[in-house]
């Protein structure tokens, strides 16, 4: 059994934004114990793409794979992109267990996030 | 003293994704008892802006206003596009105390938000 997490951005032209994505994947293979490794792919813009990012775990023996879509709000990417090329991969891989989980935005905690974020400034 | 916060989403061709940052407006303003009204502003492809919706707090008499941007990578929008329009507000109206906070993704909860999600498939 062979767990991993795979961290889906939108990518962006800045370098550094694509970069924090990937010290986010880090942190949060601090946390994941339950899992062999925490990865980043990217939508566009950026490298690896999502079909190159699972490849790359399905080539190391991964048996289990979460994809996280990290976005914000159920836009076409979340909806429609994200899913589609999941599911493409998914076809040609029967034998590993891929699964999509909502995305980040869907999550109740984010309201108290916010107000967290608002009283800081204050 | 009249306190809000406006929460800055980037705005989509999809009215439900659009709704969808107007509905988390409305359960932050549930939780967030310190301030008077939230409401949500969008970069682009969505009313109202920015400037309209920072205009309209400022119009019914606010003193005070948190502008939180609802993004997740420190991107151009973050970096350049959000900041400048608040600027461009805040310099046209010095009496109001405009504070722009930081985006959703620099808050130190988010690996462990997503830690949830990606055990919530499972």
């Amino acid at each position: 059994m062979s767990r991993h997490i795979l961290l889906i951005a939108h990518g962006s032209r800045r370098e550094s934004s694509n970069h924090e994505v990937e010290i986010l994947a880090r942190k949060l293979a601090l946390l994941a114990s339950e899992f062999d490794s925490v990865k980043a792919a990217f939508l566009e813009m950026a490298d690896p793409d999502i079909a190159s990012g699972l490849g790359a775990l399905i080539e190391q023996g991964a048996t289990e794979i979460i994809v996280l879509p990290y976005f914000l709000a159920a836009g076409r990417h979340v909806v429609e992109d994200v899913p589609q090329e999941v599911e493409r991969i998914k076809a040609a891989h029967p034998d590993v267990d891929i699964h999509l989980s909502e995305h980040l935005g869907a999550v109740n905690e984010v309201p108290g996030l916010l107000l967290k974020l608002a009283l800081s400034v204050t």
